[in-house]
C-alpha cells in the first residue's frame, strides 16, 4: 500500500527543519539502560492469571526516563489552562447550546460529553485559543476605533466556532469508536453506546458531524471547511488504517507514525491552520500554525502510547495495556524490536494466531462478523512485554515525543516578531503545553 | 415534545398552495370500499406460522386502488431515466472516483454502493440532474460564445457536484442504518456491515460525509454547504424520532408526516434548492426547485409505506412488511387507526408488550443495549392486519402520495416561462417523475 502524510510542503524559510521522516530512520543510537527498566518476567504467573496484574508489571516501566526536551530558563512559566480559563467557559456555553437537537432523545445523546465535569481536559479548545491570540493581527486604529472593536469582537467569535467546531468533531469520533470497539467507559463515566444504545451513539456522532459542518458554513470561508473536512477524512483514514491486520503493516514504524498523524495529529493541526486562515495571515504563518499542531499532536499520541504501558488503569481513565491488549502495535514495542529483531517473531506469531479470525458462515459465503484486531496471545504478550523491559522501546519513544514538541516550540518561536503583551503571554503558553505534554503522567 | 418541520415560508405569489398540513387533519372522507380489499384473517393461520406468509397476505391489499392524479392528455411523456442517462453515468463514473481512499480497505468499503449493477436506481441523481436543467438560465450569448459556453460547462460540472454530494451522503446514510438496524441484505447484495463488518460500515459512512463536504466546500458556496449539512443533520433527527418509544408519538399522523420529511424528503428538496442557487436562479424559483422536491420525496415515501403491506419480499429487494414487523407504524395504518378507532389500543397494546424493553444489567446501573423498537407481538400483528384490511388505509395513504405528488407537478408549472427544447423537456421529465413515484410497485 502506497500512503503518503499529506502534508504540505515546507517553506524554505523556515528555521524549523522537520526532521521526523528521517528521525526514526537513523541509525539506532546506544542509550544508557536506565536500571529502574525491570523485566516484567519477574510477574509472568500472575500476569498469566488476569488482566489486572498486567497493570501492575506495567508499572515497571514508569519511572527512570527523563524527557530530553528542557524548558529554557529564559521562558517565564504560563499556565496555559489558565489564560484560557473563562474563554473556555464561554466556549463550553455554546457549545452545550449549540449541540441542542429538536429530538430530546438526540440532544441528550448528544450534549452527553458536554456536560459540566465530563468535558474531558479540552485540550484542543485550548490550543486553538492560544493560537489565535498567538496570531493576532495588530490592526493599526483609525480614526474610529469602534470598527476595529468590532472586527476584532467578531474575528474572535469565528476563531471559537473553530474551537467549538474541532471539539465537536473530536467528540463525534470518539462517540463512533467508542461504538466500534465496543468500549464501556469514557472520561470516567459509561460510554454513550453503552448507556444509550449504539444506535443513539452513531446517530449523535453523526449528528455532531453535520453540526460541525452547519457551523463551518457560517463562517463564510470555503478553504476552513474544506480543511477540517480533510481532518475528519484522516481521522477515518487513521481509523481504518488502526484495523490492518497485516502484521506488515502492524509491525511498521512508518505505518505507525502515518497512522498517528491521521488519527490524532490532523485534526489540531488543520485547526491550528484554519484560525492562521481566518485571521488573515500569511500562508508561511499558517504554516507555522500547522506545523506546531502537527507535531504537538504527534509528541501527545506518542507519550499516549507510553503511558499505555506505564500508566495505571485509575491514571489513564481506561484500562492500561490497552492498546496492546487490542492488537494494536505502537512505539515503544516497534522501537524494541529494532533492538530484539526476534521480537518481531514473536509478535507476528501472536498476531497471526488462526484461532483470532473472525469469520462467520452466512449462506454460501463467510462473513466477518467484527473488524476487532486480533489481541496478542497472552504468551507472545508476556514475552513482548519481557523485550520491552530489557529494551529502549520507552526511552526512545520518548525521546521522539520531546524531538515533537521541540519542533513545535520551535514554529512558535518561528512567527513573525509581535511585542503584544498578550501576544507573548499566549505564545509562552503554546510552547509551556509542549513541555506539559511529554511531562503528563496521565 | 414540539417539532415542528422547517422549511421556508412559501411566498405570496405562488401559484400552489402546499395543503399538506391540513389535508390529513380534514374530516374522514367517504370513500368506496373496493371489493377487492379482502380481510387477512382468512390466512390468519398461516400468518402465525412463518413471516413468508405474511406477503402472501399482504397481496390481498395490492390491487384495487387508483391513483387519483392522472396524466394530463397534453404531457407528451418523457422518459426522466433515458434523459440523463448519459450524464448519470458521467456522474456514477466520477462517484466512483471520488470515492476511493487512500486505504484499499477504506477504498473496498466506500466504493461498495458504488459498483456497477448495485447503484440502485439512482434516484436522486435523476432528479437533481433534470431539475438543473430544468432552471437553466438562458444567457443572452454575447460576442464570445466561448465565454458563454465555459460558463455553462463550468456551471453544469457544479451542478452535478451536487448530484454526486447527494448520492454520497444517501448511501452513507444506508451504511449507518443497515448497522443500526442490523440489516443482511441491501440492493439485492449483502448489506457491507455482514460482509466488512460493522466497523468498516461505520467508517466508509464516515468517510463519505466528510467526502461529500469536501466537495461542496469545493463550489464555494457556504450558502450550499450549510442546506446540504441540515440535510445531513434532519436524516439523523428523522431516523431519531423513528426510534421514539412513546406509543403516543409512533401512533400520531403528525409525527409519522415529519419524521418523514426529515427521513426522505430533507435531502432532496434542499438539493434541488441548492442547484437552484449555485444557477443564481431568484429566492422564489429556489423555493419552487425547494417545493418540488419536498412534495417528490413525501409521495416517494408513502407509496414506500404502501408497497410495504402490498409488495412480495422479491419485488421490494427487502422483507415484505418489514416496517411492521420493525414497530415502525406508517400511514397505513394510521389511516386504518382513524376510521376504527379500537386498532388504536390494539397497537398500543401490541407495542408496550413489557417482554420488548431491551434492558442489560452492567453492575448495579441497568443499560440499554440495543435502541431496537419493540415490534408488535404477533397476535397485534394480525389484528392490526385485520382492521387495515377493512379500512380504506392503503386508499387513502395513496390518495395523499398523489396529492403530494400533484403538488409536486404543480411547482414546475410555477417556474417562470421558457421556451427553450430543452428546458421544456426536462419540465415534463419532473412532471413525469411525480407519475412514475405514484404508480411505482417497486
Amino acid at each position: 500500500m502506497n500512503v503518503r502524510i499529506q502534508h504540505p510542503p515546507t517553506p524554505n524559510s523556515l528555521r524549523v527543519r522537520n526532521c521526523l521522516w528521517s528521525y526514526y530512520s537513523s541509525p539506532h543510537q546506544k542509550l544508557s539502560h536506565s536500571s529502574n527498566f525491570k523485566s516484567p518476567i519477574e510477574s509472568s504467573e500472575k500476569v498469566l492469571g488476569c488482566t489486572v496484574n498486567y497493570s501492575l508489571i506495567s508499572r515497571h516501566f514508569s519511572s527512570g526516563v527523563q524527557p530530553q526536551y528542557e524548558r529554557s530558563s529564559s521562558e517565564d512559566q504560563v499556565d496555559p489552562f489558565s489564560l484560557v480559563a473563562d474563554e473556555l467557559s464561554v466556549v463550553a456555553n455554546r457549545l452545550r447550546a449549540m449541540v441542542v437537537a429538536e429530538v430530546p432523545k438526540l440532544a441528550s445523546a448528544a450534549e452527553y460529553f458536554f456536560k459540566m465535569g465530563v468535558e474531558g481536559k479540552r485540550f484542543r479548545p485550548t490550543v486553538i485559543l492560544l493560537m489565535a491570540t498567538t496570531l493576532n493581527v495588530q490592526i493599526s486604529k483609525p480614526a474610529s476605533e469602534g470598527v476595529v472593536d468590532m472586527f476584532s469582537t467578531e474575528l474572535r467569535l469565528r476563531q471559537q466556532s473553530i474551537a467549538e467546531t474541532t471539539e465537536m468533531i473530536h467528540v463525534a469520533s470518539l462517540l463512533h469508536d467508542d461504538v466500534l470497539d465496543d468500549v464501556d467507559t469514557r472520561r470516567g463515566i459509561g460510554s454513550l453506546n453503552y448507556v444509550m444504545g449504539n444506535k443513539l451513539a452513531v446517530l449523535a456522532g453523526d449528528f455532531l458531524l453535520s453540526r460541525a459542518c452547519i457551523t463551518l458554513a457560517s463562517l463564510k470561508n470555503t478553504e476552513v471547511v474544506s480543511l477540517i473536512a480533510t481532518a475528519v477524512e484522516h481521522l477515518v483514514t487513521g481509523e481504518t488504517m488502526q484495523m490492518s491486520t497485516l502484521a506488515e503493516q502492524r509491525t511498521s514504524m512508518d505505518y505507525y507514525l502515518q497512522k498517528t498523524y491521521y488519527k490524532t495529529a490532523s485534526l489540531i493541526s488543520n485547526s491550528c491552520k484554519s484560525i492562521a486562515l481566518l485571521t488573515g495571515q500569511t500562508a508561511e504563518v499558517a504554516m507555522l500554525a500547522y506545523e506546531y499542531g502537527k507535531n504537538l499532536g504527534l509528541a501527545f499520541q506518542l507519550i499516549d502510547d507510553v503511558l499505555d504501558f506505564t500508566g495505571t488503569s485509575s491514571s489513564l481513565g481506561k484500562g492500561a495495556l490497552s492498546d496492546i491488549h487490542h492488537g494494536i502495535i505502537t512505539a515503544p514495542i516497534l522501537y524494541a524490536m529494532e533492538e530484539f529483531p526476534e521480537l518481531r517473531t514473536v509478535v507476528d506469531r501472536g498476531l497471526e494466531d488462526p484461532a483470532n479470525v473472525n469469520l462467520v458462515s452466512h449462506g454460501p459465503i463467510k462473513f466477518i462478523k467484527s473488524n476487532r484486531l486480533s489481541p496478542l496471545s497472552k504468551g507472545s504478550l508476556i514475552q513482548a512485554l519481557e523485550y520491552l523491559g530489557k529494551s529502549h522501546g520507552i526511552q526512545r519513544t520518548r525521546e521522539l515525543a520531546a524531538k515533537h514538541a521541540s519542533l513545535a516550540s520551535a514554529a512558535i518561536d518561528s512567527l513573525p516578531e509581535n511585542d503584544d503583551e498578550d501576544v507573548q503571554r499566549s505564545r509562552r503558553a503554546l510552547i509551556e503545553l509542549t513541555h506539559r505534554v511529554i511531562n503528563r503522567t496521565k
